[in-house]
């Protein structure tokens, strides 16, 4: 069966532990697609501290800017995790990339995916308004590409503090 | 029938968009209160995309500090879309007016209205404690009108992803 | 009864007036667990503002660091309200301790009391990235102390605009 789901929260709010969760109930040799490299410790420690908790029945593509593709070649075998969208979207502006034509494709290769897939992503615009131009930017696209998102898939749920509420079908 | 909705949300939430759908299945002739000026080329990109998504059936009035007036001139009318409260709120701060009264007539105008209308306002105190005192105040005064006019309306959704999760009633 | 709560929001939703209604409905005799200090007019305006809207019938401890140690000091008696975990985390970083078995200590706590206990946390990772290392550090921390502490608990709730929504059970 085919299924599409987005998973959102804020930072550390379980988003990530649950849409494993999800993917390992959706069926067979799950597929993980990561958009994050480790350009810094930080990152490093992240990865690795994700990579930890996934069991070694994962197969693990990396992803920073060729999402679609990566679903593309990844589709009818198991179930596909995208962590995460927000990262993605931040590599596609740094590399001065058309974010917004890649959204019109990842959207379009979302309807026609034959096995599942769970998108995660990032709430980022329920602070005060950034100081800084391009965060400015970047939430606003974030936002944006969320929404788009949100519209094709089956199913979107909003982590807070580690508890997952369903927000469609609501 | 008299009507009052909220809709909060982050930034590019989808609660603007939402907003206007309300107010157009609410009635007739639906007017738009702007509380936004444009001061900058950022702002002014902003409220020209807005007012490019309405269509030319809806009336606007622009009211960056006469909010209270602008709902009272505009009752017994169509339904009213309010975008939005933070704006407002933040044109009387920068304009060193007594927001707080602002709010005591802003909520006693509500229970008066007799044409439906729709605020939009925005979740800003979800992230790190603002360094900048001044940021500090504003999502203060931000989050006691948010709750102010919560409290007088008959319902609030709160806007996720492009998505409205009613949560009065609830 | 023993029941525990936990009541998550952004600043100025709502939360501690909501878990202070909570408390007073959960037994006689409140006791009030505030982590605050008052080391600046802010936090000390602050202090004093939810302290006037307490009635005389709450009995105040102060627990900086020593959460755990005044949970099972005031367990027995009346109804306790703990506010906030995100300032006690803070305090926690600040004086170097280890807050990780601090959090170990609070969880074990939380399932040997005998009285119900409210805690009040904050919504802190709906932002863009902070530009500050400590601030990222303090947003994981505190995504993962509220995890934690709403894995435990009988119910969680998160209020915005001042209207509790309850997210466990759901």
């Amino acid at each position: 069966m085919k299924k599409s789901i987005l998973v959102t929260g804020g930072a550390r709010s379980g988003k990530s532990a649950f849409a494993e969760r999800l993917v390992l109930g959706l069926g067979e040799a799950p597929v993980y697609i990561a958009t994050a490299e480790a350009r810094d410790a930080e990152m490093a420690d992240r990865i690795a501290a994700h990579q930890a908790r996934r069991g070694p029945e994962w197969t693990t593509h990396t992803a920073p800017l060729d999402l679609v593709a990566a679903l593309n070649a990844t589709d009818g075998g198991g179930p596909r995790l995208v962590d995460c969208l927000t990262i993605w979207l931040s590599n596609l502006m740094l590399a001065d990339m058309d974010w917004r034509g890649q959204a019109d494709q990842l959207t379009a290769a979302i309807a026609r995916q034959t096995s599942p897939v769970v998108f995660v992503t990032n709430e980022v615009g329920d602070g005060i308004v950034p100081e800084n131009a391009l965060a400015r930017a970047f939430r606003d696209a974030a936002g944006i590409l969320n929404q788009r998102v949100a519209a094709m898939v089956d199913e979107v749920y909003l982590a807070v503090v580690g508890i997952p509420v369903r927000i469609k079908p609501n």
